[in-house]
């Protein structure tokens, strides 16, 4: 009953989307960081809404404000604690939830495990504001990992039925992984853009939403990390991005494609290259027997489409234990996935960062 | 770094391949457990090779030993410890690969890793053999849940291009559940077996090997398990599954296909039912915001080709540094698909087990 | 390297003496508690300085805000945050340490540890400050026992040479414990009070801090709570009792006493005592074998005496990395005992609260 | 409710004084480390008991049999798993401890933690043969701290009313400590042995047991190793400490005599010496603000005397919930303390090593 991720370095992360503030403190953070605000901010807004018809039109104010943990710009070692307030918030909206759950979300099993007592308004800890917090902490596990030459990048790689070029898992720039960074809609194949707006926005005018998948890759990982049998890289990442709102199924490299492939394809040859050991493919996502094996790691997570969506639905009253039509209101994302890109690479620079500590 | 699974619950799974035993600790069991070992046994023979051609011919002797935590049959709250000796052991098969790594194995990460420390011979501490306590520790947390009134079954959904009937996810009866745990090939549809049985032996005798998808459910759960953001049912089952040898991906419900549905095609709807709330689809696997629902928790993990083949492999001479052919020989199993499923429900119960404490 | 608490129940501590803000995050809170603030203030009131002549003049305001996990006044079920906002600091105070280390402080360790980095400012992380969020928390969890019927005093045992009565072990009155609560100066023997007084004011006059020893009791724990070999009560209590700044010994039952008892005279009988089993005597403290045996908990810490003193103490500068004499100026408590005794209270009401969970 | 001991080295012990085997897994040891076995069979033999009347005359075979993780006596990274097979063991002495449990032991929680379904015989889990395992798994410790110029080493500083010399806290040589391992009854002033010796014998004569305390020192320890808040190096080293059976109270340095010192008396005053920083006294036993300063640590725990006696005690019979008289047979250790030196030093390596990784 945790929301709580990590080993060495633990992120704890608390707010309710209609409460005073949202955060999170990173115990365990290395003293001497220099952080760069100016990258933390760029991160913030890549996951912000209001940007583009995709999104919720509302505005949420993400400037994170440190209460600990930072001297002159440098972290000091102990707890960095952050906060951001909540001002734009209208608890009006979601008045008839408490007793009719809205179908595809938390409602109905948070009402069951916390009998009644949770806080509801936008989602309450279940919100996707909660992943703010999340991107603030990862950005800051980023510029630690850049440092030892570690890049993280993600892209849209699937928008409903329209598909972004694949990462070519054995060949991955930096330069390529920086790109997409600066999109505000990361796809490989600009073209696949307009295709993949397209179909969130019929949705969208159908009253309905959209899902996808993100496909993430992670380049200059040493050879060697990871664990024993319950302590592999994947299981590490995979606990973390499931951890992220909407985020149902998790592959590595050829991930369920494996089902079809023989051992003689599947398998990653080796050579001699350099002076040192290579892949001649990435079939495996730069993970075998649960430690990296110096390829980039390469995995992909898919997201299910916005429980939230306008259209009526069924549902019952739970306090007068009958059916009832649910019709949800309020300012809602129709397609969550272009600003789940920087939350799944944010978990992914959080969980490496603790894993190479 | 850790073969360690758990919380309340701890599994603490040593041995080696070749070593003198494998085994495993279970530390905080509840005391007053009456253990059916005629139960254990047929748990740990459904995982045991040597039974038909998609396995191993290898023999070996799974019968569990217990050290402690048991009296007359009964757990006595003392930590649960099994070992299993090892006794058909060729180690010479594996002379050569202390040089040359096998592709798609644990072999090259694991050389760095530990420095060449480890012991390679039949993979050493990342052998599938290593699963058999695992099904150990998943027969005993069986035991308990059924208690409970919760039952775990699995069946091969996939194999190569070989697909069984799925799960009918909102509608898993516990007798479907336990006609699959007799079957030694447990597919839900019987027309299948042999095609499956047949495209593994087309690989096996083309020096090859084959994958496939593992699919899981979960009955009897009641509504509200399950922890906040970081602690969710997927992040606790997931990070088990990819401690299972070959697992390379999980998917929770309809999984990846939620990418191409609408928001309103993956919402389960609501019904009141005999004064309970049911839904009336099961779309996400029994599982909101990270919380059991109360449907049938379903899910499914892609299990790779055996890495282990017999067709010459590219790799390279660790100590010469230089490129070189490697010829695997000895007995393995050309798809590990059907002794798997045992271990996916093991390690399931396990975890669910952990979260109901 | 963590300022993170307890197993189930996870409190995350932030801040640092002269920052913006301190606080702490609960993980794992259950949901449906109404929380009495008037208790917390008052909780929180034992704590502060500021009351007279034993304690540093300094005000601090120790309003707690919460950010989330309280809807109404009842817990949600998700982390309840607490911020207090840094108001009354004097930075200039500490100029001088940032090159010569305070003898008994943590200066020295955390320069090493942090390279530097760590913030100085009235000790940053390591001030006893950081102890208010830990009452607020203790606070909470004593609210929570209290419905279970468990109650958590303490009293100064020891200023000095002056020796409070200790707890009559086997016969301690919730009411006892209700009026030490009240007490600015806690102590059972009023007699005592000026007798301790006198001795700090006396070291306080001579530049000098005083130490003693905190006695703490806990009424109503059900027997065989606790855990085998090394989750012990005995363990988890002192793991969080040396976490409390300038506690130095942890002693349960008779403890130190021990050495020169027998066998017959440590041990505690049993009687039958209104249908239920009764110890005679309680030199074991209520505790045995790790678990609790129905007895009241009892046991005690010894607190050092502050190391901030203004008499000239030798020291070192570790930019010259020559000897230096230190004068330490600024505002601080003679003698922390009596503010510590809610502290003692609040770290055993958390660990308590998460073993019973 | 574990029998797990670690962060990043985990040590699971298991077994019950009368079941088929005791022994523990480490999991997370580095691999490379060769060990030397002699060594652990000396430490193995500090422990052992029979060897003279201050101990049980009961023989036990305490020889380690490795089941993984060693390969050629090298670590391999994997578990490294013991076994040590119970042979002497006389289950009749203990037949009817079932319905009256012992005064001063852990029988009767148990009975109510484990509702009557733990092993009593012998004492169970709860039994001092369990310390075998923990003394393997810190001899092991020993080595790797060894390598990195850390030494511990402790002796018996007293028994009944008679004191050894205390360690002079500031200036303790390794040699001192290897000269005191070697002592099958470690004391410093040697002309104490027959004093102590005395004391037990003549406790034992009388039917009765005797108590004392052991004081433990580490040395070459490096200056800034620990934790913040509740990872201090004290609540760690305490948390395994009152693992041992029959400790009860523990303390660093000046432990409970810092409540008459004054600051001036207490603080460790620095000076420069050899390019390096170092404390002129050493009354905080090495540790400041939870983490080491380089001095020496030292810290003492209070053992209790054991409880079992031949005299009669009052209990109660559980079944008939009467008073009983209680006359415990069976071999037991008058005093325990001897043979709780090695032990204490296990753990405390244990517990160093794995905050030093």
């Amino acid at each position: 009953m945790s929301s709580v991720l990590g080993n060495k370095l633990k992120l704890s992360v608390f707010g309710e989307s209609h409460g005073a503030a949202i955060g999170c403190v990173i115990d365990g953070m290395p003293a001497g960081i220099k952080l760069d605000f100016d990258e933390i901010n760029r991160e913030m807004a890549r996951r912000a809404p209001g940007k583009d018809k995709t999104a919720t039109a509302r505005k949420e104010n993400d400037m994170p404000h440190i209460l600990s943990g930072l001297l002159n710009g440098v972290t000091t070692g102990a707890p960095l604690a952050m906060i951001i307030e909540n001002t734009n918030t209208k608890s009006g909206d979601y008045g008839n939830l408490m007793t009719v759950p809205r179908p595809g979300h938390s409602d109905y099993p948070a009402y069951v495990k916390y009998g009644g007592n949770n806080d509801i308004r936008g989602g309450g800890h279940f919100s996707g504001r909660l992943t703010a917090p999340v991107v603030f902490a990862g950005s800051v596990a980023k510029q630690i990992l850049k440092n030892q030459g570690i890049q993280i990048g993600a892209h849209i790689s699937k928008i409903g039925n329209v598909c972004d070029c694949p990462f070519d898992k054995n060949n991955i720039s930096e330069d390529m992984l920086a790109q997409l960074a600066k999109k505000s809609f990361a796809v490989i194949n600009s073209s696949k853009e307009q295709e993949m707006r397209d179909f969130v926005e019929k949705a969208r005018l159908g009253g309905d939403s959209a899902g996808g998948v993100i496909e993430c890759a992670v380049t200059g990982m040493p050879a060697g990390i990871g664990g024993n049998m319950f302590d592999t890289v994947e299981s590490r990442l995979s606990a973390a991005l499931f951890g992220v709102p909407a985020v149902k199924g998790v592959q590595f490299g050829a991930g369920f494609d494996f089902a079809e492939m023989l051992g003689s394809e599947a398998n990653d040859a080796y050579e001699v290259c350099n002076g040192g050991v290579h892949t001649l493919s990435n079939h495996n996502g730069g993970i075998l027997g649960g430690m990296t094996n110096g390829a980039p790691i390469v995995f992909s997570a898919v997201v299910k489409p916005t429980p939230s969506i306008s259209k009526p639905q069924k549902s019952v009253n739970l306090q007068k234990m009958e059916n009832e039509m649910l019709v949800v209101s309020g300012r809602h994302d129709p397609c969550i996935v272009p600003r789940a890109v920087p939350v799944i690479e944010a978990v992914t620079a959080f969980v490496l960062l603790d894993l190479m500590m």
